[in-house]
């Protein structure tokens, strides 16, 4: 059988990005696309590189049965955008960060506006399948992770989760400009943006409560306090988190490295490495690279995650979690090399 | 003395360079610069790399006395902005393209709409040193080139003055992002421009009579054919013109660089090399590097120019011609190394 | 049935891309893969991005059976490495310029040294499907296009063929930075390169003859000239050649147009667009987009092409090659939409 | 009176960097300068972007008598290079790390080797002005401070004098590529390096003790604990610092500002900003932009700096302190506006 794929809003980043990765999707092909920009298009001239879906037109609003539906919609505008699908039974990946966050009032505090669908929040289920799998599977409405959080939370969930290190956390973030979306040129233009490094948002970015939720989680004992700080660097894809935890006294790297890689040891798109990773290892595939590193001297872990932001951190995380929710392999269409150089 | 400037439109990337250049001149300063979308804000603030400029306002006319006005709106708008400066007798340097075609007809041609100043383009003097110095020394009005025709005319001018080479000529033209202007992110985002080479307005683009005017002037035999295609590069400032024209037969490379030596022995700001240049040699100075190649196996001359499309391109252009207009040393304030790596 | 391949110096950038491309090639894998410098390392683990490979071996020779082998090697170093399969009667496509150029004189007046194996050349056929598919389909040795080659001979092929151009060529070209191969960092390192253009090598370049060559073979009136222009742009992937003709008069834009649609109306990888292509759209697939002007002012064609250096004009180009040779569908393998953003 | 500088390695980054600011320096000039892999060529056609110094010789040694010397040596190698002068009464910046770790065992602990010069030592000045300018002004051998040292003092020297945070610290620094040094194209390559994010040396490198080190001193309570990560991001020049340190309960946002602008309020070269800074703010000239933010939320100070590594992290700060050591006004010579874009 192959499923029927909905896509809402194909026309930014994640939206296209899924459909570049299903493309080559052996048991699932997309039926129906939305863009209300381009509506009236063809998504195969709209987007050059994706010439190969020809003449498939990009509509107001799905179109025709499906299977399963992502929403790359906006967050705040996505909620809305599932709604009738989950009422209606129909498996939803919200690629937005709608339905992240358990508690509507932190949606309200860190979006600045009420959350659209509250009601629906309770079956929500974060999308992280080397934290949820069981439940994702079991899953009608499933919250896919941002890009920050999912390389932040699978570089450090292994040593939260053993109570190795405090809570208390820093997170210094590296992204390519891809992360800011399609179309953002007026604040992201290339002369301004090519040769520079900055900071943005410190400290009061909304991957923050997510975050600090999902590690919490791992923990049972009380909050996690994460200091998150994104920077943008001058590339196209790649998130790079930098995450600092003191460690409990006497904990060794040898340590370290075994809860590690026990913790992933079949996960299959999370590798624990030896040396820092390079994002560009991850450039066009699923993959989450993770080291840790002891730093003796201060009683100081260091954890870095690398992935691409739009395939583990957004379409590629979206595929994973459907081949689970419709009990296809975890690694259907998505056993992928990396592009390198 | 220190001669007073105003520049019109600091705001955009040529009127910001400018300013920058200004900073170091010996007998310049900045005495007044406007920016409507910023009127009221402090240039200091507003630019921080031009903190030096401190409480300097910029406001929505030149205000005080000046004693040179530069001008850098928009190409179209230009014309009345200068207009009044140039009626009350204040030396004029145009970095739009208003003032750069003689004939209002080509104007509108390849402008889409009629010339906004008809009644003084006859004053106007197109502003390459190299090849007008004691036109501009006399001016009023100078039309400071296009970034594009200040490479492209300073690699062919000797070989056409000369007449080693036929008049259908090929210029193949690439640019960094900056060229295209500050704010012009939607077209220019990062994501979209990084790792791409493409053309645009392949022999369509309104530096092509510019080009064709200025080199038939070197000629006086008849109209020059040229066939420009501009290309965009993933960088932020450079422009590198490559260009092709067929040699007459029996000519060699060492008459080539005898006659392309003897041509700029006394320009101050291009300098013949033999090697092929880098444009990353100019970047931040008024240099432009240019290199003649013989291509003896099919009789062609390949003709380089490379240069700072915001310095010897524009701003730093306006300076020399300025340093022209009112009496001063013609390097002044342009003497400068390039900035390497 | 699977076939077999064996990949001869896998450690270079045109190497691991065949590796990256047969990852996912439906009757095909990889069986052995040599590389002198890293033998008896893990292809897995010496390159991170194709840990999919996990722990095949790197090997000093190929061994073992295997039904065909690309030859990644250095030009001049390449075809002894081939002679021992062509000998033994096992396909071999030679990625490196050794049988490109069909005298051994001009590979000696180019290279600098004798040819190396004058006695294969015969057999050797020049490996652009979209000129040669059948005899690619029959040979036993194909000599896979340089890279500029390939986007400089499919911008123009049909021109040419079709007689409208005059065989007075220029081909200006702009390469991203893999093109000079890995770990030639000595002159390409990222400070130096970065915000850079330059051309290089320049009317002097091995490869002019080999598009010189093919583009007189589909004339058959003569020798076709061709000055030809390389320059380095600083991104990572990516060929553009802007190529030059003066057309016969009176050839129009629909001329044009129909005659190249016609040309490679059944080409499955490159397709005639209406606007200037991007590199970008090309990024990681194995397309070549082409798209061609006419100048009307000037009398000239501007035909552009554009591809991956690593893909279609290397590894991808392979192993179109390979599935033709072995009687596989041309696209098996290659039916991939291109990485963008 | 116009002092002469001699440069020792004017072939590195650093080395030449320093020549080219030196170019507009009102009150000193290079009157020697070494390199010996390019000994007898001349400085402006080894370096085309130094053409304005014509044909002054690059030699073996330093010739002729020279008011002041910078060392560009590579470390362990600048301190048999500086001594002579050191010895001879002649003032000497030593861009190199040879004497910037006051304790020579823990120079051998870093580098790997005994220090070259132990006797020295006592009299090296640590040349940050903006900790030092006394202690300079009075030197005869400075030491210059490493690029990220510079900047990661300089985002917390007012938050660690004040007592306002524990001494448990993290540093994580982002640089450009040109931080890693000319002519070290093998491990950073173009096309390896761009679009790529890693960390290196994690919690290893030779600038975390350094960092320590002079943050102590400001302390004089004890040892301050740094865990430093460097990045290499694909950009030419640049380094970004971000550093975090728990705040003593019941700190404000407005108490820190106050605080830093404070301390910096006659710092020529640094400005605390209110927003996070751009490393691109600064690329060229000597400037440091500190922005110091709360996060209230965890209790934590996120302090920025910025600045371009071969310019206030190494060519410009040295010529700041060679106007110290000599008595000319502070900023002579660097009082520039930053290249943006």
């Amino acid at each position: 059988m192959t499923y029927r794929v909905g896509i809402i809003n194909v026309t930014g980043f994640a939206g296209m990005e899924a459909a570049r990765l299903l493309w080559g999707h052996p048991q699932a092909r997309i039926s129906s696309v939305t863009g209300r920009s381009l509506a009236g298009q063809k998504l195969g001239e709209a987007f050059p590189h994706l010439a190969c879906y020809g003449d498939m037109p990009i509509t107001a609003e799905i179109e025709g049965d499906v299977d399963i539906v992502f929403s790359a919609m906006p967050t705040a505008a996505s909620a809305a955008a599932c709604a009738p699908f989950v009422r209606a039974g129909i498996p939803v990946v919200d690629i937005a960060a709608d339905f992240r966050l358990k508690d509507p009032a932190e949606f309200e505090k860190w979006m600045g506006q009420p959350h659209p669908a509250p009601e629906l929040l309770a079956q929500a289920v974060y999308g992280l399948p080397e934290l949820n799998r069981a439940a994702i599977a079991g899953a009608r409405l499933v919250a896919n992770p941002g890009c920050y959080p999912a390389a932040s939370i699978l570089a450090l969930a292994p040593a939260v989760a053993s109570g190795i290190v405090d809570t208390q956390i820093v997170v210094d973030a590296k992204s390519g400009i891809s992360g800011a979306g399609r179309g953002t040129g007026g604040s992201y233009g290339y002369a301004e943006v090519n040769e520079d490094v900055s900071a943005y948002k410190v400290a009061a970015h909304n991957h923050q409560p997510e975050i600090a939720q999902e590690l919490a989680a791992l923990r049972e004992t009380g909050p996690v306090k994460v200091t998150f700080v994104p920077h943008l660097v001058p590339m196209t894809r790649g998130i790079h988190a930098t995450c600092y935890a003191a460690l409990k006294p006497g904990v060794s790297q040898a340590e370290v490295n075994a809860i590690y890689r026990d913790f992933y040891h079949d996960a299959p798109f999370t590798r624990v490495v030896d040396t820092p990773p390079h994002t560009k290892h991850t450039l066009g595939n699923n993959m989450c690279l993770v080291n840790p590193t002891v730093d003796l001297r201060n009683g100081m872990l260091v954890a870095i995650g690398v992935l691409d932001n739009l395939v583990k951190g957004a379409a590629g995380q979206a595929i994973e979690n459907m081949n689970l929710m419709l009990g296809l392999p975890q690694t259907a269409g998505l056993d992928l090399p990396a592009v390198y150089p």
